[in-house]
């Protein structure tokens, strides 16, 4: 009975990869790199129990909130961003959400109808692949350099093929490549958008973890009329309380606002009024300032043991924010099978296939070093290397 | 550019009258029958505060949780569901969700290709009118009568017309009739399931708010082949936390986990732990008894200023538990005009057309009593009579 009812896109099976990815994660006896994860430490625990009993008492905090989120957050957070990124979204430009996923969530259910076609970076977040491919649609990767996306790839793509409903676009700190879209290219991108009437679709996951001092003007900054941007509080306040925003042109957050009502009708009240509190005391600024330096270290001792450890042969990026290195093996090495042996001694990455929406990838994989304690980043990296060299170049 | 970049599902509409309603609800100073709100005073503020610290040291309290929910929350409602209705939910047939609308979300998501036809009570719960047609489904309504769904109507429907992806039901003190499905017709209900192969998804959203003492069967317990049950945490925890679960066939719960990951991947892991908290502490069920002598109380009220002060020509159900009245006036009043002479006189409610699919309702209105002042609600009834009185039955 079951396998006749569900939906088509059921079928395509997407969702499994995250769930196995999540569960490696999960596992203290190895070094995992594999899991994107924002460290407990960076966590705002000792805030959130000062401030708990003044919240609670306030009456909006148990109940439904409105659609498009508290009043008080909002206008908070709205000014936080005119403050750091000289654009403050309008009234009903801006929308609070349960995390970034339920912000792609409902931006994939507003724009998009079964064949669409969407344009991605590659490689790119496998959340945004799984959404955009649950809504039915069809993904074109363009390729991406050590200054992000390749913006004359793109122009290439946009002249030579149908028109494509949006581009998802990392441009700060990339998840998986941990590069960032330069400043020259965000202003070719954002003129080409115009051109061609393409609407870009800007996550900002690790924008405010950058270690090096260089902030990069947002891509909503340089043209609201064609961007919309998705964040998420995970990374910045705690992920247990599931809030992102989307800031964005008026009409598409009026479509968002309405789809949030048959997603989970409004983010919770207890966590918007918590990280007002969190921002308005104080709390968001010191603690990002405290999360730059914590992974800062880790960022350092990563790249620090990849110079060391992995022969020669193997090409790796450096992040200057955000909590990814990506290597480039030999095309003799499959990097699926390199994980399989990584597992079998005691470490984890994620093979690069995940991240891209067709077959690339077998010669690339993805190392977190978000949430491995400081002193096994080392260790693990020497065990990866000795795997890699028992590999010859011709993978055996 | 906006208009052609949107869904098809975006152009329907759908969400406006819901934003309307909510909007309405938050204005003080009229008498506000119409937002189907928990009250507040049942909101458990004073457990919060005391486990808090506890909750919040929790190495999980604060990252991201699985999928599916946290074990702990999972093993102690599953524990409650198996005590209090005979049916432990095993380990992969149930799933922790983001409030009983996110589960709605995630079963549409899964079940439903445009055009697939979908069965619901005549009237029904509004939001779920919604999703259905933001997925792009067919609904057709199968009357109801003060016993719940008419099972020989539903044979009917089920015997004349091509097969349904599912029936949504709402059992217990139904919003928005506040009838309950009598136990006969559970059982009639589920044989007919079996027999057409069709699936029931049964929302017990009051179904712990019962005030007589009469627990009927759940329709999950009587076929767990054929039946999903979607829950709710709103009416017995806090709206304020976002939770929900949903108990249903193995093959179901693995999708919707899938589905899940691409909504917001998890629910917020602070709201499972201090739920859990409070289960576990006893606070759930004292809860839910302060609950049900609370609101008791203003169904009472309800029902006296009712019988005390509506013209005798006006029909109304007299409900054993949840929220609601609903009102059947003659068919020369049209409610919609009704509510805004209604709003001008300071009293709210939701004119009946609103929870059919189609045109039907428009001499029906639904009156919540859960969050009306108790010693408002004879005034606000007064002032329903009058407005009822002025318009002659020929409804000028």
């Amino acid at each position: 009975m079951w396998q006749d009812l569900f939906a088509r896109s059921v079928a395509s099976g997407a969702g499994n990869e995250i769930t196995a990815i999540l569960s490696q994660a999960g596992d203290d006896r190895i070094i995992a790199f594999s899991g994107g994860y924002p460290h407990p430490d960076t966590f705002p625990r000792k805030a959130l129990e000062q401030s708990f009993s003044r919240v609670v008492a306030d009456p909006a905090a148990l109940q439904y909130a409105p659609t498009a989120g508290l009043p008080g957050l909002r206008d908070w957070f709205t000014g936080w961003l005119g403050e750091h990124d000289g654009l403050r979204p309008a009234e009903d430009e801006f929308i609070i959400t349960s995390g970034g996923m339920e912000g792609l969530k409902l931006l994939t259910a507003c724009l998009l109808d079964p064949g669409d076609r969407v344009l991605v970076e590659g490689p790119t977040f496998m959340g945004a692949i799984m959404a955009i491919q649950s809504a039915m649609g069809v993904i074109e990767a363009v390729p991406m350099d050590s200054g992000g996306l390749d913006v004359d790839a793109l122009e290439r793509v946009l002249s030579s093929s149908p028109s494509a409903k949006f581009l998802y676009v990392i441009p700060d700190y990339q998840n998986p490549m941990g590069v960032s879209l330069s400043a020259e290219r965000r202003h070719a991108l954002i003129a080409l958008a115009r051109r061609h009437g393409l609407l870009i679709i800007e996550d900002v996951a690790y924008r405010e973890l950058g270690y090096d001092g260089d902030r990069r003007p947002s891509l909503r900054t340089l043209g609201p009329d064609v961007v919309a941007q998705l964040g998420t509080f995970s990374k910045t306040f705690s992920p247990g309380l599931r809030m992102g925003w989307i800031s964005a042109p008026a009409p598409l957050v009026a479509a968002l606002s309405g789809a949030k009502q048959f997603t989970d009708q409004c983010t919770g009240a207890l966590g918007q009024l918590l990280l007002e509190d969190y921002g308005r005391s104080g709390g968001f600024d010191d603690g990002i300032a405290a999360s730059r330096a914590f992974y800062r270290r880790r960022r350092e001792a990563m790249l620090s043991a990849l110079d060391a450890h992995l022969p020669e042969w193997v090409r790796f990026t450096r992040p200057e924010g955000g909590f990814f290195s990506w290597l480039t093996v030999p095309d003799a090495i499959d990097t699926l099978t390199l994980a399989e042996r990584a597992l079998a001694d005691g470490i984890t990455f994620v093979p690069g296939g995940i991240f891209y929406p067709g077959d690339r990838g077998a010669h690339e994989l993805r190392l977190a070093f978000s949430k491995v304690p400081e002193e096994k980043i080392d260790e693990g990296i020497v065990r990866l290397g000795k795997i890699l060299s028992n590999f010859d170049r011709k993978g055996q």
